[in-house]
């Protein structure tokens, strides 16, 4: 079969190699219908240092269940999956509690214990836990099938952020960073009920989604005078909830620095630093709450899927460009470039 | 009149200074009934340079009103009233979203602006804001006053920690240090529902009354021992909510340490440090909320006043050692010393 693999930053590949079996009774094999690139694959695009053996990619992915192991009873061959990015086997403590993403018996895909989704097929661990079975709906049904994608991770990465920020109706929500989850925030967001949305952005064709979302406001201004900007549209208090989707320190700093007294920062940007300010000068003399994390979506998909299909929300549209799997490495370059926002993946 | 003023570290003096008078019409003159040292007041204590000029000490305060500006109207000269330790209008945005302790109005006592508080007489700024009168209690009724004061500050902190974790009933909750603001920490845990309180302390004469109050275990060991010792109390899996009353480092490494995945991490203790580890490997991998910061005590004592009333909390029981107002000095020395937990000051 056909998959991923990245040698190093910039060299992605699509090769040839052995098709996944089930190796433990709880496995299925899943053949992909559709997948895409996340904003998080860029981070080993700039970085990876080359070498001879490469590294598979991918943890998004939506499709058809071609095989089962033993023990799988929850999914059966031909039922149209969705798979979270990260497998779990939602019963445990952990899981139970919503946080599937540290299931102490579960991982994350794309490294030595389970290949990367951006191939043909792939072997789901713990089947039963890790896939969610979209009822009623094939793969013949293309409308739908960008928006069921972004439950694998896109969008419901958006809804976590606004999840543990406890957004209430008739809150200001600042949300920093416009891209693909950046837009999710804002559109979970405005389910939530949050009154007032400023997105912080410069990309006038990814922003108008969001306003289309329900932004109110668009601040392009970055830095001081972004931050300014935001003081200035809430009578110099700052937004009750800021939900970060970028991971890199300015923003994190921007975001405390927006932010209402008492308020809350939640971040589903994975930080690509460790330390930062928590002292009385950033969080604590202002009260100030910091939350998110990896998104357990496994944990708000059922919820979610019923909301696609009844068009109630849209987050497919964050896809604006198709690719076939021979494409990937293209849709890599060009989600690099900015010139694509979210490259969707036909397979 | 007689006022503490603290020359450097360790130098701690009562000395008559100038009475205060009114300045403004919104101030009002508090006779001092009772007040108390603060496990923050020892900081200084320990690191300020020798100087010939002091500083005003003292942020707590049970008192009766003297006199008021013109323009008070909620307190009134006979009443016994509670200053909260940080004096707000009490009617502002930020302090109607119940975070007084940084109303853009009010400020803290103890600075070139407004004296502190272990004085006989003090002059509180925003009177109507500032004070709370204790309905149908003389500064007579003695059995009272050691709890009624603990709402100026002490208790609330505790509290503080407890409700911005949101505690609900069932959970277990960790509190991270046996100082006053610790063990109110755990009475205030109780009293929100917590199922079971893990004291993490090594002091027995404290962690007994934290016992008295609803610890459910006691951890004495400290570093990595008392991290397995949480565990091993929780299945290994952490605790839900963990409130960290003392501001240190190590302090603050622990508490995330202890935390169960998706758990939340409440500071009071005020942070002696202004960067922290924050990323994957600490809150972001697991989704911890860290949360808390200085304690908006305006917004619980009106509630809590009944409590300490009907005798429901107790929280007075923080003072073991009484002093008058002369013996201030004394004061500071034994807390410093550990011999007193907190010491109580009769003026």
């Amino acid at each position: 079969m056909k998959a991923t693999i990245m040698y190093g930053a910039g060299d992605v590949r699509v090769e040839n190699v052995a098709d996944p079996v089930i190796q433990h009774p709880t496995d299925a094999i899943v053949r992909t219908v559709r997948t895409c690139v996340c904003g998080s694959d860029l981070h080993p695009y700039h970085s990876m240092k080359p070498g001879r053996h490469g590294q598979s990619m991918g943890h998004e992915l939506l499709g058809v269940v071609e095989e089962t192991g033993s023990e799988v009873s929850t999914v059966k061959k031909g039922d149209l999956v969705i798979a979270p990015f990260a497998w779990s086997d939602n019963t445990c403590p952990i899981c139970r509690d919503g946080f599937q993403t540290a299931c102490p018996h579960g991982g994350f895909y794309a490294n030595r214990q389970t290949a990367g989704l951006q191939a043909e097929l792939s072997r789901i661990p713990l089947a039963d836990g890790s896939l969610v079975v979209v009822p009623g709906v094939t793969e013949r049904d293309e409308a739908v099938l960008p928006s069921l994608l972004t439950l694998s991770d896109v969008y419901l990465t958006g809804y976590h952020a606004a999840h543990m920020a406890r957004i209430r109706p008739g809150q200001t929500v600042t949300v920093v960073g416009d891209g693909a989850v950046g837009l999710s925030a804002v559109l979970a967001a405005k389910q939530l009920g949050a009154e007032r949305i400023i997105l912080m952005g410069r990309h006038t064709d990814r922003t108008d989604l969001g306003v289309e979302w329900g932004a109110t406001d668009v601040v392009a201004e970055r830095g001081e005078e972004g931050i300014q900007k935001v003081l200035d549209l809430t009578e110099g208090y700052g937004s009750h909830v800021v939900l970060e989707a970028v991971g890199l320190m300015p923003a994190y700093e921007q975001s405390y620095r927006v932010a209402r007294t008492g308020g809350v920062i939640s971040r589903v940007g994975v930080p690509q630093y460790e330390e930062a300010g928590v002292g009385f000068g950033s969080l604590f003399g202002r009260n100030l709450t910091l939350t998110g994390g990896p998104a357990p979506v496994r944990a708000y998909i059922e919820d979610a899927i019923p909301l696609v299909l009844d068009g109630t929300i849209d987050p497919g549209r964050v896809f604006d460009r198709t690719y076939t799997l021979d494409e990937t490495a293209t849709a890599y370059a060009d989600m690099d470039a900015r010139t694509t926002l979210k490259a969707f993946i036909t397979v």
